[in-house]
């Protein structure tokens, strides 16, 4: 039930969120039948949508010893057994029913990933440094190969989500549009441990040139030296892994850095980090999904953006302001939840997800 | 295993913590068969004894998912199995180590005390406001009796324990020395719910004359308008009890306010918060023990104070400074634990100790 | 000499700083007759360039009361004529020369607008509201009318500086290249101060879908009512201008807002922000210049960005996270400074500079 | 006109301030012909007198470029007039005015005292460390004599001011009372800086064992290694003086250090620091006024301490809580102003004025 960070939330509290999405969105809206759990729990389990209620006592996610992790379950137990009970008398899904339905799914896919993502956090930084899976196993440890190139021509390209070939897109990935590029060339594959290595032994987190103003302070604040997870213990570098620590795994990609050190390690190489639009046109000639990519676009509308009515509005357009895109997907990412038009996003400070480096290059 | 504010433990900590306290102080130390249960929890549960080693990974006590509760019964009945059988040897006690065993019998009640708040902070913070114990009871509705005053005359008085006579005191209670009393008064029962309302009604919180400085800012810092745990719900006060929300009982002490608000409300009543000495020097003349009471006393070191060597002298000496001394008990107070010696402090901030008011006046 | 907030600098300073950067990147640099006039002066003027010396105590420029400004003013008179007598001697200037002449004219243009900028705040933020232009006038009351829209077609236009074509332009104006944009619309005049005083009168600042997340926060955080600057005295609104308060001008454009402002007042107008390349092609068909216009492009580099060398390159691109661009130019900028290609930036949430709306939409 | 740290005042409001003093609690109050020099001067230099009116616009102080140098003199010199004037008008003064008019010029001694340090404080923060009194001498450099020990016997003393024998005094040193003291030592000379340099040299900035928590806490927070104002430059230790850097003057008594030093150094001694009772008895077989010196206590009040009524009354009660006394007086100490009985008080961390260590023990 614990939060270490504001962006780490409880895995129960994602468990409960997912199934309060559910209730409020679908079956307090859709069946009439349906008796809410618990009321209180939308006090507990509303994450930030504005529209659906205040709160009296300010809740801290990570201070909830009550809901009980049993009381949650049966919340969700509850909660599927009505979806599955109202679900078997449709004869059809109208158009806006479906549509949340498919949403609910996504969701719920993405706070799976979260799960992962926050209990990584949670155990890698609990001094125990305990191990949570004992099956775990490295990326096979592939030679740390030169890198290729891929060239694209300057001219107009189209980019974002088609909605009419899809089941289920975002909001944020429509629609799909025109956009003018100039030549570039991108990276056939991720910078590597290895290779952030030797940024990192080369003084790169030392030497302001290659960082943004921005950056710079938040080395020095935080004494930001390494990767998250990674220690330098009697010599030699380890890393935090679902089994403990590890001895650094070189040719796996780099993971679990900001923005701030994406764009720095970037100068340092002489080059710089792809736009999502080169990312995304360039996507089919490489191979993508061990780790989200970090892109030098800040996270904002599309052409013709239009946010949903009502509280699903809240889902995207919001956050459109002081973050940056990620492209690709991760291991934790569900399977079937990827695309080359996602637009994943975050603050550029943050490095508990799994967050890597393609590089790129105007030419 | 939540931890709300700095104040407050999580449960599970205070489990862990007081064992670890034996097995540190005691087993390692004594027993020479004695293997460490688990070599990292030093990292996990030392409260703040710096003598007794560095934490690599900065350990916050709420984010500690592991060891499990489990564990840390484990933790528990391994250690008092090892107490057991290192004490059943022991033909005599040599004298220091018949006081750590005294220490942690007082320390581990002193933690029995902080589970009680704490649980009742972390419930009452919580949105759904939990009832825990279902059995209680408010103190009998009391008349509001009017107020006795019990008046001692000037001259010198002894205060302070003495060792001797005792078979544990803390270090910051000795030694029993002389102290000039001015003549004054002291109040023969606490300050109830009902007078303080009056003070609330009467618009303490907004008349900046009654406050300190430093409490003024607090109070409007944040907000406060009355004790911890109270509501203000369809136009009737309410408080938050083990039982959950329950009409205000007006005749009971108040309870859980800040060492700025006991002063505020002295002040506003014309009247004055008693000094330790005061308070002990009448103690035999008025029933206390059902709050702990503000004084008008820093925590300062008694003449001659002298801390223990090693760990155990950072027990109480390095407190000394920024707190204000509570005399009495509560009754999350163990049987046995209270003396009227005893001295207890906290920050002028603090509110989640079962803290009241008693009155005193100079004449 | 104050600095009220980090974002304003003093007087004093400004022209301490632009006298050093002259001294420091030019004369210290080709000038071998040249003695440096204060060599502690470095710590005090040096702005935020790593390259040119670390400062032993922290500079608060604010805290600064020496020098005085007789001192800097005694620094300026000695620059300017080591400036002249060197030009004095130049039989042609080098490319590269020639290149940090313009660099430190603009940018002591750049810092003439600040000082008009950081004086207002300073002054408006004084509780005598002082004024300090007694000649000050408002725009004449022009009459309030409809917005006029002006349409453009989907297809690829160019924007960006040809550095061919101009003496100077700044780097992050480089190069001139191709975009692709989708059909819009774009006021032909900026939001003025009665249609914005509708959006408070409706509740504006009190709605959250308007807002993005970072700015509902913001908004409740300083709980930010009115443009800065704007007081609400006797039933009246009432701005702060050069002349002390004066009744709103309710014709002129709205001003001292932040980018949270102006994108939740688009929201509000059914409207949205143009993006920097659509204001900028649009930019000869319409009257700009009163007032920074928040647009909704992040400040990134352009393709082919390239840094100056050296401190220099310090200049633009370490800036580039975290800020919105703004295009036009305000009453506070140099004649001459201005071009429709400039690419103005700030941090969503300031408000001090002299910053406005124009709306645009997707057709 | 700066204001470094919030503790620190600028200068030209130390002098407007005392002017507003004698304006609004005098002349205001007793001279009907009196005309307020000009209103909006209350909101920005009134300091804390919450009884006095409220503030629009926040005061920073530090931050009023308005009114000038120039103005704020021209308020001296007609508030200086009308109380001349006023004064020369009445035969006799009534007993409240003539108070007033004493704690008017206490009051404004003490901001004479606050003009030196805060100047001190200003240019000893500036990255110029600039000299403003080219006559300024260090103590003789006496040798460093063995400390002398004085003893005094336990028994009831008296402490405290005799408010019948003495033209003025403060509330808080009121009344005289009798105290009970066992019997201790105390140093008859201040530490001095070689003394202390021993401490440091010793590691006592690194040994968590002769702090306090909240100590410990401040040393490392602000990686506090020395007194405010050394500097070990060059392999020796300078410190700041109204001459600029100079070589640390070995046999000065140490200076500018806070409580948590002062008590961190005694610990290490072997010894403790008197409390307030104790150096006052013990006064008078001593030399002080060098460096206000620490004591054990809390600032808190005297029995029967009772403030005055009305703005005045929030002179000295309010701040009695999380500060320690200091006795003494120090070399920016008007003459005339300082007694035995002068209760002078800072929070524990602070270090700009000129405060230093005496030594005592129990015996």
């Amino acid at each position: 039930m614990v939060q270490p960070i504001v962006d780490v939330s409880p895995p129960k509290w994602h468990l409960g969120h997912t199934t309060w999405f559910f209730e409020t969105f679908i079956l307090s809206v859709y069946d009439n039948n349906y008796t809410v759990f618990n009321k209180d729990y939308n006090y507990v389990f509303n994450s930030y949508y504005e529209t659906v209620g205040a709160r009296v006592v300010r809740t801290d996610r990570g201070n909830l010893s009550r809901p009980t992790v049993a009381e949650v379950l049966a919340y969700r137990q509850y909660v599927d057994a009505a979806m599955e009970s109202f679900l078997s008398k449709q004869e059809t899904l109208d158009k806006a029913l479906q549509g949340l339905l498919y949403l609910g799914f996504n969701h719920e896919q993405q706070h799976q990933e979260l799960l992962i993502t926050d209990i990584k956090y949670i155990f890698g930084n609990n001094p125990l440094l305990p191990a949570y899976d004992s099956s775990y196993k490295p990326y096979a440890d592939e030679k740390n190969e030169e890198q290729d190139w891929i060239t694209l021509a300057e001219g107009v390209y189209e980019i974002g989500a088609n909605a009419e070939q899809l089941d289920f897109c975002f909001d944020n990935e429509l629609n799909r549009h025109k956009v003018y590029l100039n030549s570039f060339s991108i990276a056939a594959r991720e910078v590597t441990n290895a290779e952030y290595l030797a940024f990192i032994n080369a003084g790169g987190y030392e030497d302001f040139r290659f960082w943004h103003s921005d950056g710079w302070e938040w080395v020095n604040t935080h004494q930001v030296k390494s990767p998250m997870y990674w220690h330098y213990i009697d010599n030699a570098w380890q890393h935090y892994t679902p089994k403990g620590l590890l001895p650094l795994a070189l040719n796996e990609p780099v993971c679990h850095i900001s923005y701030y050190e994406a764009y720095a390690y970037a100068a340092w190489a002489g080059k710089r980090l792809p736009t999502e639009a080169e990312w995304e046109v360039a996507s089919n000639k490489f191979t993508w999904g061990r780790r989200w990519e970090w892109t030098e676009s800040a996270y904002l509308p599309y052409p013709g953006f239009a946010k949903a009515a009502g509280a699903i509005g809240e889902y995207n357009g919001k956050f459109m302001i002081n973050q940056m895109v990620l492209r690709g997907a991760s291991q934790a990412t569900s399977a079937g939840h990827s695309r080359n038009t996602y637009r994943n996003f975050f603050q550029p400070q943050l490095r508990w997800q799994f967050t890597g480096i393609r590089l790129a290059e105007s030419i």
